[in-house]
């Protein structure tokens, strides 16, 4: 009971304690910190408070050889503001000028909760220091669940947990999530664990901001109030609906392709497929680009068929090993439009070329493209012929001999630049048929509910109609290149709208992310190992066309700073040590972009202007138009006006900067 | 320009052809029918047509062979009603006083064309009989995509895919999907391909409803509202929110774990979690019931480990394999708790049982289950200690030495009884975050959007107050049930939700699904091999809380009808054979059903009424409110009345047989 008090007393003082549960605090208080193995993780979090922080400070020099390190981290910086604080009180902590940062902090410290790492057994079994650190512990006592023992004599299972996840601290791969809640209303703002802590989102893979496209909220809301949540079913059971079959046909139409299918996720999709051609195949043999994403590569390796890696984008190599085998021998070429965590883009043309030759199906994934590139949104290979497409309109019907036409297979995402959620494959009537006919991954899944499929469909929709949102993304992208270029900042170059930013090292990445975030409010996820390779960790930005160009701004003079205050390489580092990852080559020829100035308006003055601050996107009426036109069939006519988009384009009438550029006013006024 | 002026009049005079595109209807005139090949698919579907079909069927006699049997379908039944027209014509159709059935089976054809069939390159191969279809078909000539050419010398993979399709047409086990759009505000009806046409669901797995209970779409589109669709990210990169990381304690909680992860389906949940245990456990076997889900079939597959099936619910069986592998060998006994297409479970206790003396691990699939058993709907394991669970409330804390708690794994699914979207698995801390840190699956993929997460978490929240939801499902299912059995249609027995009719043969469980639907507007699919094994085919109806006592009567007779018309096997016909399926099995004891009859509340006159007529199901206001108070911190406080909850309930009260039991009666008038 006195423990009880304590806890109550505790939790009382302090609003982070308050705000967690005992469960999780009691884990974080018994369980050593993974990189000071002498403190608990609640006194690591401590070290971040502004409260106790200073307290800690000052104890550690004489202390805890960890702390100095730990010191150096990016929340430990903003200690010395607090140097005359050194004793947690609740006055001190209501007063504290800082609360907004302690909150800051606390938030990562939430977010290491939600992770979730209790590591009971291991604090048992390496015994001193977390029970050191338990003894002080006010929540050390109360009941909690240990994990299940191992049977005597039989394998230990929880210990072998242990030891897997000790690698990932070890190696620095360990993931700890950042609880991000982007708002729909401040887009591309969004809040942290706190619903008062704002943040900036500058890697989110919505890429046009599409998730809170108005078109796209009013499909669902209706949906949802007509069909309800779920599907309740299989496609073969009771879970396919009219938007299911919609969005396949509007997949269909936007490839150019006779049909589409839709899966849980494009991982889903290109697994299930992948898995379902190679075993199916009678000896088939993959011919994989060694940059594939990780649902490609387990596609490949769920079937029976042998798979061949060749170079990234070497057409050579490829060649060379397709040439290795009968001509008659079913291949399947496994590559990507954009590789997404390097902005680079696969030569289409001149792999379609090769299947040709050698007799090989192409299998591209344009999961990073669609949305984005060509003038209907889908994807490179329509880009490569944009002026064909442009003039082709909206029919669905092929352009023979087009490169998005000699695409056998074509997969895509509906959960980056459309927003959404779900994956598909689009191609022949029969290859999608047999597919749906015999992967298992795909038959027997509850399908994904109808509000979603509306939504996506809405979303694919309003991209196919209207160029802006795409133009504006990669003016914005281009935009922060440069500024990036001007700042001795290395962005590894490439033609796309991904923007990485080479740390090469993975502690660096995590603190620069880390300081970002807590400094300049600036989200960006470290991308380190094995998502990229050891040595090549990054920051990774994704620009859209709802950053404004004082964010841009800003963002490049945060990065700039941390740059500086972490002694980050810049360019002209590595281009003194040879070039490393497509940074500071010396002889490098510079990357010509995907979308040329006159694809995005800059030579005729019809490029869509930048956002300025206060300012929110351009809503196109026609394509809303267009849009809730095609849903009649099912959620009956809906003719009212669209309140929001008219509010938002208001706001662009009075925004000192036009926003919207000539074609695209005719369009309004045409409508209005 | 003649052809398509053909093509527009065929088009203004009858609304199949005015609705179809013309590419499809140029597929389908161009392909044979599978079953008759010597006429077109076009063709095919006009003879279910009520105004051209009698036209074809008096011909039928002088020409083709095949349409005599054709003759003995479900659709072509209504014929004689037809006998006087034999000409079409626009005035014809309008006046037909059959047009609503006419819908129907232009509703089939819908969904044939949405299958996409075109089998072009079949038809051009097979030549003869799709050629003289195509002679005469106004659709023809117009220029279609043709499958891409294969490479001279290369493989053919247009054939290929063709040849695939075939096999599945040659044993019956194509599938041809329904398009089934369930309505939230008419539960359990649907429409079709046609807003018009209004059929009862008597298959889906959204078991409870979940999917249009009020404040599970309530709190939809508040998120809606707050975050937009899509996640925007993998879990790691901008898509982890608040709502992921509540629904995750959530089902944490629910299963008295201390840990649970979410995944886009629960086929991702067990795919990718047996695929990353397998995998990463040295030497690790696992121990399969014969019986299991394909995703979990699949993710033993995609692991380096051995798999060793063992028979269905066999103990014996399982302890001798489990006998011949050292102790220390780790070892996985994967199984389910209910099996959804025979409807028997799993002996859940006697396995931990098993798997403690073994040392090995339990992965308990409880995907049929969650949502429908124990007192909070936490699924079977939960259900077996029902007291105690009761007792425990819901505080989430584990019950030492529970069934539930000696589970180590537990996997269930967002997409049935929750009526939502997504997968889950539930155990230990370090379990979870391995298989988090780890599992492509999990790692590599989109998150599924908030406003789903948020539903589902309503769905769950609102399940584990209300009982009255699973209580009344039972009671429907004991209903139906007990009507098939007195009129001797074979129910396969089991002490579960799921009704299982045994029909033994391919054809007649399609012919008895379609005419169920085309003549009594039921729907309820038909579940052939592979999903079922050959000879065992059978028609699977799930009853939910929201059928009334009318539809439950109407069924069962609409069901006894057609087995007499189709002259499928009784209960009496199988005992006669000496049983088959565990049906008509001679010394079989009776089956005791999971829910005993105290547990109903037909003991002590607690139990929920059945619904009549007219009626809508009681939504409990105390389990709304809870479920409200759980999205405060990041939706804001909600406290409205809830318009749908009181027009329901109000619904009730006048209602001739009062609903809500005594108990629930006072949950109400306290909340008031």
């Amino acid at each position: 009971m006195d423990k009880l008090s304590n806890l109550a007393k505790f939790k009382a003082t302090c609003p982070y304690l308050g705000r967690t549960k005992t469960s999780t605090l009691r884990t974080l208080c018994t369980s050593a910190s993974p990189r000071f193995p002498t403190v608990s993780k609640l006194t690591e979090k401590a070290t971040k408070c502004p409260v106790m922080g200073p307290a800690l400070h000052i104890r550690s020099t004489q202390m805890v050889a960890g702390y100095a390190s730990l010191a150096g981290s990016a929340e430990f910086a903003k200690i010395p503001e607090h140097q005359g604080i050194n004793k947690p009180s609740p006055a001190d902590a209501q007063k504290c000028p800082h609360a907004s940062k302690a909150l800051a902090a606390a938030r990562m410290a939430e977010d290491l909760v939600h992770a979730k790492k209790a590591k009971a057994a291991k604090a048992a079994a390496a015994a001193k220091p977390a029970a050191a650190a338990s003894a002080s512990c006010p929540f050390a006592s109360t009941s909690e669940a240990k994990p299940k023992a191992a049977t005597p004599g039989g394998f230990d299972y929880e210990r072998f947990y242990a030891e897997e996840l000790e690698k990932k601290h070890q190696d620095a791969s360990y993931r700890y999530f950042n609880n991000i809640n982007r708002l729909a209303h401040k887009f591309p703002i969004a809040h942290t664990g706190n619903v008062k802590d704002e943040v900036e989102v500058w890697c989110a893979n919505d890429y046009l901001g599409m998730g809170n496209n108005p078109v796209v909220l009013e499909t669902m809301h209706r949906t949802l109030d007509s069909y309800g949540h779920g599907a309740g079913g299989t496609r073969n059971i009771a879970g396919n609906t009219g938007m299911h079959l919609a969005l396949e046909e509007e997949l269909a139409t936007l490839h150019r392709k006779p049909a589409a299918l839709v899966f849980s996720s494009c991982y889903v999709a290109n697994d299930a497929t992948l898995a379902t051609l190679g075993t199916k195949l009678p000896g088939c043999v993959y011919f994989s680009d060694t940059m594939n994403h990780a649902s490609m590569i387990q596609g490949m390796r769920h079937s029976t068929a042998k798979r061949v890696l060749f170079k990234h984008n070497d057409l050579q190599d490829l060649e060379m090993k397709l040439a290795q085998y009968p001509k008659e021998t079913p291949k399947i070429i496994a590559f990507e439009s954009v590789y997404s965590m390097c902005g680079s883009v696969g030569p289409i043309k001149e792999i379609c070329d090769l299947a040709e030759q050698y007799g090989a199906l192409t299998f591209l994934d344009e999961v990073h493209a669609v949305g984005l590139y060509g003038p209907r949104g889908a994807g490179v290979a329509e880009h490569l012929d944009y002026e064909a497409h442009k003039a082709a309109g909206q029919s669905g019907e092929p352009i023979p001999r087009s490169i998005m036409d000699r695409v056998d297979i074509i997969t895509g995402t509906l959960g980056k630049a459309y927003g959404a959620v779900g994956g598909y494959i689009a191609g022949s009537n029969d290859f999608v048929d047999m597919i749906r006919s015999y992967a298992s991954g795909f038959i027997f899944t509850t399908s994904l509910p109808p509000a979603n499929m509306a939504g996506a469909r809405a979303s694919i929709a309003y991209q196919k109609e209207f160029n802006g949102d795409r133009q504006l993304k990669q003016l914005n992208v281009r935009d922060l290149k440069s500024r990036f270029v001007a700042m001795d900042i290395p962005v590894i170059p490439g033609p796309s709208h991904i923007v990485p930013v080479l740390v090469g090292d993975p502690t660096l990445t995590r603190l620069a992310s880390d300081k970002l975030l807590a400094k300049h409010n600036v989200y960006v996820q470290a991308i380190n190992y094995p998502t990229v390779a050891r040595g090549e960790e990054r920051l990774r930005f994704t620009v859209t066309p709802g950053h404004n160009v004082e964010q841009i701004a800003r963002l490049s003079r945060a990065v700039d700073q941390t740059f500086t205050e972490l002694g980050i390489k810049r360019t002209s580092d590595w281009r003194k040590l040879g070039g490393h990852a497509g940074v500071g080559v010396a002889d490098a020829k510079p990357v010509e972009p995907i979308w040329s100035d006159e694809q995005l308006g800059l030579t005729d003055g019809t490029a869509p202007a930048v956002l300025h601050p206060g300012q929110k996107r351009f809503v196109d009426p026609r394509a809303v138009r267009i849009t809730r036109e095609k849903f009649n069939d099912l959620l009956g006519p809906y003719t009212e006006p669209l309140a929001q988009v008219d509010a938002l384009n208001a706001d662009l009438t009075l925004a000192p900067a036009p926003l919207t550029a000539a074609s695209v006013t005719a369009d309004v006024s045409a409508t209005a």
